[in-house]
């Protein structure tokens, strides 16, 4: 007969304790991108709410900006970085295969030896990264958990394409999730639908790359041909169509089961934040929602673009700086995005 | 004053509840190394204990691998995988940066709409996703959790380079973890060291790669120096002394410190079951951990090589169908890798 396993004592509650962000300094205006793909200022306000959105120049990597967010999260969390037991980055635009960002991250704030991974879950990942922050600190593997969403995406994206790139910006946001005596993060409604793998991803596979690596050891005129195909460096597209309509319809089932879940009316809401992937999107969601006109609704993308993994907490952040009495009201927030994939929690604002 | 959330209702304990395993064709003997780096069979053997590893062809894809795997793992669990609560897939070797392998695997399963997605944590990365499961399980995020660790390791690899190369394989294994009446899984001892970022990793950046082929718009003659300079695809190296050492000193702690948080004793296992890195590493822990001699050891690598994060279940997979009689003795699983990273906890054999 084995003895009997020393577990974790599990914890009731969880919440978020805090939220930091980085914003870039680089604004890329419609007028900018429209010297790039053949469009107008117009036209892009008028489809996606976009009026300019930020970005990083060369010199600022991606972990600085999820560094600049992680170190503020902590601070407002009033712990240590040394208290952390798991540091989650969601990223897609870390670009090494291995090791993680994570690592590196919590090295730099001081968080060694914690826990560290990466995790992908593309325009989803800040709610992936809640949920399971929510469930190491409920099942008492980890008292505070750091969760940082971090793109950016002007490195996977070229420039003259037209389906998503004008869309996008750069930025990190970050989250400090802890014990809480009162329930604070509802139970997560999140999934999947690999069915839409490829509406959403990249032009080729890295290995095709490889290929042209290795094949031009025998060949060097691969390269050449390579290049002219722009097959060497693999960038962002989408099916905008097929996105746009999952998102709308899909979605707003899921934030609405989200509510009810959650065991509360939309109008017990203080804030929506969604994802800023499309204005459209956001206002079709409000009114599939019925949220009534006290609900704060966040509408960052208009100056920031879709910053993928960083939308929501960038978006939360801004919410309270500017609305302060926000602070313990209720908020929806949902991401959705490349898989794909999609997750949603009511939890209590910092 | 708001309502008060609901949440999920915790689970008192979790465990793995079946093992499944890809191990692909292709035999990689010592003598086939030696055609790629100057050093010899005997060389090999005493240096890790490898005798040949395993790889897989062009044709066989991480994702075939993973499916492989998954679909043992889930049938033996005897559930549907609709039944699957969360899919999570460890993995550094998916060739695109986004979607997630996981939200492909779940689809190629049956398992949408199941939360999906990919983790980063390297060899570490079958024992972290282990802790994210047991944690979602008694959380009650999730009734049953899939976790893959899957490498195509031989993808980025250059096999004329002596630090690690020669060392690694390609495969897949995978458990399912669900809901438990007693304890099964003990408390994760894991965590990470990032001063150590650098001690495995790869030859340059992805975005060394993206400067390369936008500078070559301009001025062509840039690919051809890039192929010459092999700066177009990074391959993994290692510091190999530093992870050595490492591995050895401070992982038989961590495997120590699993042991006595479990609340046991070595003598209660009936397996040990390491990262299959390299053999000296392994008989090391035995000696500093004092195991008995009736704990079966898994030395896996001698026909497999070292396959990340595939390789404790892989060896999990190996010693229960050596030796069905372990099945409901305890195992004690440590992984440990690029990050660095490690993690380490006492199971349950399914």
């Amino acid at each position: 007969m084995s003895p009997t396993l020393n577990e974790n004592p599990l914890r009731e509650h969880s919440r978020i304790l805090s939220v930091g962000h980085f914003s870039p300094d680089v604004i890329v205006t419609n007028e900018d991108v429209c010297q790039w793909i053949d469009s107008s200022d117009e036209w892009i306000r008028q489809r996606t709410g976009i009026e300019s959105r930020r970005r990083a120049d060369a010199q600022t990597q991606l972990i600085d900006m999820a560094e600049a967010a992680a170190r503020e999260a902590v601070e407002r969390a009033g712990i240590q970085a040394s208290q952390l037991g798991a540091v989650i980055v969601s990223t897609v635009t870390f670009p090494y295969v291995t090791p993680s960002a994570a690592a590196l991250l919590a090295e730099r704030i001081g968080a060694t030896p914690a826990p560290a991974f990466d995790i992908s879950a593309a325009c989803a990942g800040y709610c992936y990264g809640v949920a399971q922050a929510d469930a190491l600190v409920r099942s008492g593997a980890a008292e505070y958990v750091l969760v940082v969403g971090a793109e950016k995406l002007s490195d996977i994206i070229d420039n003259h394409e037209r389906t998503i790139s004008f869309l996008l910006g750069d930025g990190a946001g970050a989250v400090v999730i802890g014990p809480s005596d009162t329930p604070g993060i509802s139970k997560s409604q999140w999934g999947s639908n690999g069915a839409k793998w490829d509406a959403i991803g990249m032009t080729h596979s890295l290995l095709d790359l490889r290929d042209i690596a290795v094949g031009a050891q025998d060949d060097p005129s691969m390269l050449a041909v390579a290049q002219t195909e722009a097959k060497l460096w693999p960038t962002l597209r989408q099916d905008g169509q097929t996105v746009f309509r999952w998102a709308v319809w899909e979605m707003a089932k899921v934030a609405r089961k989200a509510v009810e879940d959650a065991g509360i009316e939309p109008s017990d809401l203080v804030a929506f934040l969604p994802h800023q992937a499309n204005l459209r999107i956001i206002d079709q969601m409000v009114k599939e929602l019925g949220l009534p006109e006290h609900v704060y609704v966040a509408r960052d993308i208009k100056e920031s673009g879709n910053t993928s993994a960083a939308s929501i907490p960038l978006a939360m952040h801004r919410a309270l700086e500017e609305h302060p009495e926000l602070s313990g009201g209720l908020a929806l927030q949902i991401g959705f995005g490349a898989g794909l994939v999609f997750g949603a929690q009511v939890v209590v604002l910092p």
